[in-house]
């Protein structure tokens, strides 16, 4: 086994300044949407890193970017490590990226110790992880490990129409690789997200797995009217029914602390109007829990109560299906090679789950997979503030380097 | 004084029946924004009948809409009696239209009976009464008012970034007429938008005058970040800050029933994410009384809640005035002659505020101004499901008839 080994400290420095150039913000954010013209920069510049290592890059049909450092042995399936490149609107600079540029350190890493692994070591970069630009999240690594159709992945739309097939098509990066093939393993480094590791202050989070996520589309409907003359006792205002709905929601969720997460980001009123009283809201829903039976649970506890709002306000209440996630365990080999290779470098871990969906919980279903998580400051992402110390994101790829050596068998 | 005249009923209901196919929704409603195409065949319908009755049509920069039929004496101030042609999104038939029809007919009915006027009796299509399409409402009237300049008006836009000049331009309604000339009064017939008559049991109602109105463009600012990690207690989540200050605006004018109206129409959440927590909210607070006093008093009780409801969220909050209304009085002459007529034709009438602002609200600063209110089933308005009965929009008719005859001096 071997010892302690480090990454190239400055060169993953300057990847990560340069990386954080496409879509800059003025508050030090990044805005790059998935296949929009800054994400096409990003990827050609990852591209282009990789191309001059001399590894092996290739393009999926969804667009995922893949980079492989050849093996020993041909026939061997590759241990496949990183994350996306992609943002939230006015996001951080953070989520996403310091899991591929980890990945692509590493690799170079491997070259520069001279370590010939028996696996292929492969970096991606998965197209539209944030699902903030088209609808569902995580949709790349979704068609990889089987669970949506390629069909399903090249038709999903923007807000303005635009399908990912035909965005990947006019950034040029429509690849021609079918997506899925068999893995050693799968290892993503990404940000918490949260305060757990910055409040314990433990630079390296062992992720247990993946919390389940249950997203309900619930529309209210009363009745529009003209703001004024009609007694407001006599209203049947879907916005105030809405309103109180996600003051409940929020309590509800609070009262399930720390499991439970309840959350409404996405709230439309049709009407739009100030002088119209609403007839009609719809928001989402998002619910979180480790437990399977506990997310049914907080799901049944939640529609109850907006049942209830709405009957007493004289609202109807529906709810849609939106998407459904069970909870996912990481894999014990994958956790302890992590494991091992932080001890081996001294640093201090813990164990926590991933409160949010990562593209390692799809491949979690078809590989031995784990993540490894870093503090973020205050636990703010998606989000021009979110900041992580450059020493942990350096420590995390040393821990990766650490676990890639292990499970690839590098010697 | 004349005896109780009355207007042709067939013609009415044809008008009415004609008018209502532009812009016709599924459910029996209008969708007829301002200067849509829509607006475009409805004017050019107006513009053909007043054509073809020898009525002189005129359209103001504006694009507001005046047929004139001459009175006695060429140097009289012309009685002005109208609405607006101009629908809410997916909105209802009467609100608006019935007050230009019954105009329309009165003049009609007034060429029928052979009765010749001292004044010029004009009738009037104000452009954009609505406010649904560009903000603000009633800008037109405000222009020929002097309540606005007339640069001000062209420029409003609507969301897509068109301007009201270059819509006028776009359908041909970009008239030459400067707004703005004295009159010897204002009457518009439209529906309450209420229940008191119908409650009351009572036909016509004299509109004493016109509530205030106050918006105020409320911003609720907090942090945005995911919707997974971070502890629930640690967000500060600005739509849950924003559906608490909904829900107790909603509540606050409850408890000052029945003067009191405190609306939220519109809101907004530009993260627009199903997994990010809002790190801000804004939305629309129109507050309503018929005493200035107390509409002061209501801002005050509403903006002090809201400031408590931030601070205890740990968020800030912060008002922008949209806009301001006054209460407006109507005048007693125009009331009276309203009355006198009401009373020949043996119908009951009941005085009440209006608490919809109007284009007479406007016109009531220059010349003497009034208002007949007419009952809508429910109160239900702005609304496809809007509904009058045609025998109380005649009645109107029937008294704007014999108000014109009494204060344009026909003989």
């Amino acid at each position: 086994m071997s010892a302690a080994l480090r990454v190239n400290r400055d060169r993953l420095r300057a990847a990560l300044e340069e990386m954080s150039r496409f879509g800059a913000t003025e508050r030090g954010g990044l805005h790059r949407l998935a296949l929009s013209d800054e994400d096409r920069e990003a990827r050609r510049c990852l591209v282009d890193w990789c191309s001059n290592a001399g590894f092996d890059v290739q393009v999926d049909r969804m667009g995922s970017i893949y980079a492989t450092r050849a093996g020993r042995s041909p026939d061997a399936p590759p241990l496949m490590i990183g994350s996306h490149l992609d943002s939230q609107p006015y996001g951080g600079r953070y989520d996403g990226p310091i899991g591929v540029l980890a990945a692509y350190e590493v690799m170079r890493s491997l070259d520069d110790l001279g370590i010939e692994t028996e696996h292929p070591v492969q970096l991606v970069d998965w197209t539209n992880e944030e699902g903030a630009r088209f609808r569902p999240p995580l949709v790349a690594s979704g068609v990889f490990a089987g669970v949506y159709d390629l069909d399903f992945g090249l038709a999903c739309r923007d807000d303005s129409g635009l399908s990912l097939g035909s965005e990947l098509d006019r950034i040029g990066f429509a690849g021609t690789l079918q997506p899925g093939w068999p893995l050693a393993g799968y290892i993503e480094i990404h940000i918490e997200q949260g305060t757990v590791l910055e409040h314990a202050g433990k630079p390296i989070g062992l992720v247990t797995g993946v919390v389940g996520i249950r997203d309900l589309i619930v529309r209210v409907r009363g009745e529009d009217t003209h703001a004024g003359p009609l007694d407001m006792h006599l209203r049947r205002d879907a916005l105030v029914g809405a309103a109180e709905m996600i003051v409940a929601a929020n309590s509800i969720g609070l009262a399930h602390a720390p499991d439970a997460r309840a959350t409404v980001g996405r709230i439309s009123v049709p009407s739009n109007s100030h002088s119209v009283v609403p007839g009609f809201a719809e928001f989402v829903l998002d619910m979180r829990h480790p437990e399977a039976s506990a997310l049914a649970a907080l799901e049944r506890e939640l529609t109850d109560a907006m049942d209830k709002i709405a009957a007493r306000r004289k609202l109807s209440v529906a709810f849609e299906d939106m998407w459904s996630y069970p909870p996912v365990a990481f894999d014990p080999a994958i956790h302890k090679a992590i494991s091992e290779s932080a001890a081996a470098l001294g640093l201090e871990t813990m164990a926590l789950p991933s409160r949010a969906g990562h593209d390692a919980w799809n491949m979690a279903r078809i590989a031995p997979a784990a993540m490894i998580f870093i503090p973020c400051r205050d636990g703010i992402s998606h989000n021009e503030l979110e900041h992580a110390e450059f020493e942990h994101i350096a420590a995390s790829a040393d821990v990766l380097l650490g676990a890639v050596v292990r499970l690839a068998r590098g010697v």
